[in-house]
């Protein structure tokens, strides 16, 4: 079994190439681009991308581009919700964000060029197969990355804030703002491995459940985290009147929901057998901070 | 043979029903996006992709998906292109810009939805072929608008802003810029229809040459034009020291240029006999205006 060290070694190795394989493109552009996307960061969504590829009998070769494609969605919509116009946030894993470096103008193009070429990169991956895995891996993480996902859970967080806190939209913004971007590695990696609906439905339970969590734990953590250790500003939540899990179910209670989103998370890969035993590992890991 | 009009209303009432198939998403966002998609313009490059496949031998049944995206990521450019930080343009086809409407936040959140919704529609289509056209129309598509293309050109369109005209960098940028994106409507509709490298390749010959022409154009257009018949402000090019081709080759010579580039356009189909003559038209009715 891998260790979360080895993919993490993995994955920074590959992104460290990954955008000087275009020429043509402006060197300016890049440079903001990697500011970003080699920051550090856990590399989570690639991580359970090759993971979950190898869960399924595939190889973390064959899933890297649509690992690394998932790590640029996520730098992208890091660095415009940063923006001025959107959260206002000058740090980032305790660095000047995009645009503070960059101006504004650059930071907006630089999340333009992740997305596409993210998309790009899969496809470039997904062209030269004898089969139609890679275009189905590739739809999965933009339909989650879109407007029926996580663009969708960005507009409610906004539009939510300073409203009375209310369970539907709380979900609703959790679900799709964060899980879903959890939960595409999750259904990609396993359609790559080539494995049948019943076993990529597994996969995507365990992503939603796992990605509730992850976000009820932020919410969690804005409010006992400390500035230093988590690398941005704690305690903007409340300040901002938005819809956190906290705000909805308390502090104690919300650490309820955690222990529960995990051991559900835990569950779903039951039919995985010990296969799925590192991302059941890898989901109590995350959470046992605050569980 | 189809005719502008045909094809135009043919796109129209695609464009219409197509981002209501999504029941997820935030009705907020479905109507900033439409905003901007709905408020008519040419359909040039939709149009482009639809005769390409046509030419090619294909049907515009099929090509559809890929018109309609390529649409959305000229939709998501110019939203973000107006934006403050960018050029700051307050009017567009005569109407309020996206930000203008909508807010900043939701202007941004647009763009990056219509540009992953594009890449997400592409791949809906391609998945349930029986073969990998559709997935290499959906990769010369997001190629030529992302980093190694549209972005790039963006980029440097900005950097290059008050810098002494010079004659390569304004070449890049109307290559990158502008062509790129009249270039991947040829590519991918050749691809959608079967056609060979060969083809392919005399596609996106007329492509370049056509944008170029295009972009010529626009920056004459800025000088001897009109704000009300072009429902933009005129005269901002020079204003902003922008790298135009007025600025390097006066108002005759980019006449002249124009003329010649559509001309390579128009001869570069010459290997597709008769059933080159709408585009051929197309190319010559698009810039008799300015020639």
């Amino acid at each position: 079994m891998q260790t979360v060290k080895a993919y993490q070694e993995m994955v920074e190795s590959a992104l460290k190439d990954c955008l000087r394989t275009q020429p043509a493109a402006a060197a300016s552009l890049v440079e903001a681009m990697e500011y970003s996307l080699l920051s550090g960061g856990k590399r989570i969504r690639p991580i359970l991308l090759l993971a979950s590829c190898e869960m399924g009998g595939g190889t973390c070769a064959e899933a890297m581009p649509y690992a690394l494609a998932l790590e640029m969605i996520h730098t992208y919509s890091c660095i415009h919700d940063d923006l001025p116009a959107m959260d206002d946030d000058a740090l980032r894993r305790n660095r000047p964000t995009n645009h503070v470096v960059y101006g504004e103008a650059m930071a907006i193009l630089a999340g333009d060029g992740l997305l596409t070429e993210a998309g790009a990169m899969m496809l470039r991956d997904a062209m030269h197969r004898s089969d139609l895995r890679g275009t189905r891996a590739a739809e999965a993480i933009l339909r989650r990355a879109g407007i029926a996902g996580m663009v969708s859970g960005q507009v409610m967080d906004m539009q939510m804030e300073g409203k009375p806190i209310d369970r539907d939209a709380v979900t609703y913004i959790h679900t799709h703002k964060t899980a879903d971007l959890l939960t595409a590695p999750l259904e990609a990696g396993l359609i790559l491995a080539g494995c049948g609906d019943e076993a990529v439905a597994a996969g995507i339970c365990y992503g939603q459940h796992l990605g509730l969590a992850f976000q009820q734990m932020d919410d969690l953590l804005d409010v006992i985290g400390d500035t230093e250790s988590l690398g941005k500003q704690v305690g903007m939540d409340a300040l901002e009147g938005k819809q956190t899990w906290v705000a909805l179910r308390g502090v104690e209670g919300t650490r309820e929901d955690i222990r529960e989103e995990t051991r559900k998370a835990v569950d779903a890969l039951a039919c995985f057998g010990e296969r799925a035993a590192f991302l059941q590992e890898l989901a109590m890991d995350l959470t046992h901070r605050v569980r």
